[in-house]
């Protein structure tokens, strides 16, 4: 495409990031090469430096630059409180809300019999240990409204049962901003039976 | 918003990249960090590459990885034709069409006063230059029918009129595969003035 082998296995490369096709990848390369010094090389410095020191974090499952998150790692945030999510993008999304202030533990997926995922691979007992361990008081489970994500929430719950751990789930309902008119209906019916007191 | 510098400050330079935003720009990051053996670590090593030996080519403007690009020094092109374009950009895109098979001229933008670009920044004198002394039969104007381009073409023509050169343009008409009730009326007349015996 460009004529040129280092560029264009650039471009091949770019074109796998989510979003970006062999077009948009090939206009991003365009203006990589022409912001050579200003976003070229600090851009591959910050991805090769993130790909050697980026990890899992022994706690929660969360990606850092430590071998315990900066979340695990922060004295402030309540340890009795345990949010479990899917995936380090809910992690992110949940983060961004700045409503949690407690530890979460990441499963990377759902349960899956298609996909062999089972307990095991989502470190469930992990959780289990972890919450024995912690002492936890809660555990909210912020799993997807999918039914992968539901089945997985009930999964666990009775995995927990026998420690006597509150658990809880996300509310579901109508959306800040959210219309009426554009809503589902199974997400109008849910919002009705848990409707509460004004 | 991923609480981790290093992982943020990668996330701000992947937004910065045409077609992302910040919300792309971390599904992205997150796609890398999953895999960063076989996509994070070998795209950043391209990345630096290309950032470190990518250089403007001395004869035409293209942009490669040695002083003479790929398609100068290439022997099995014809030197009696050169085709003019205004960016990089879409040198690659004439390349794509497999139908050119001389040489470019990239001229990096087209004339502007309000920006300060003027022939000098273009490299005009340069083509006239080029033109003389590869003694080239042909020019083909291939810049965009903005009235940004269109003006510099015309620029150049009349700076190549004394050397005798022949100058061509691209023709106007309809796309192939374009439906003439989706066309503008512009590119109507313009067809319709430029019919052709069947």
């Amino acid at each position: 495409m460009a004529d040129d082998t280092g560029i264009d296995a650039l471009i091949d490369l770019m074109a796998r990031l989510p979003g970006l096709g062999p077009r948009s990848a090939r206009r991003a390369v365009l203006v990589l090469l022409k912001k050579r010094a200003q976003l070229m090389a600090p851009l591959a410095q910050a991805m090769a430096e993130v790909a050697l020191t980026a990890k899992d974090c022994h706690v929660c499952g969360n990606i850092g630059t430590s071998d315990i998150c900066s979340i695990c790692a922060d004295p402030q945030r309540a340890t009795g409180e345990i949010c479990v999510v899917e995936d380090v993008a809910d992690l992110w999304a949940m983060e961004r809300g700045q409503a949690f202030k407690g530890r979460y533990h990441v499963l990377g997926g759902t349960l899956s019999a298609l996909d062999a995922v089972g307990p095991d691979e989502l470190g469930i007992p992990r959780l289990v240990a972890r919450v024995a361990d912690e002492g936890a008081r809660e555990v909210i489970l912020a799993l997807n409204a999918t039914v992968d994500g539901q089945t997985t929430a009930h999964y666990i719950a009775d995995a927990l049962a026998p420690s006597g751990v509150q658990i809880t789930t996300l509310a579901q309902g109508v959306p800040i901003g959210g219309e009426l008119d554009y809503l589902d209906d199974g997400t109008i019916g849910a919002a009705l039976r848990a409707r509460r007191r004004l």
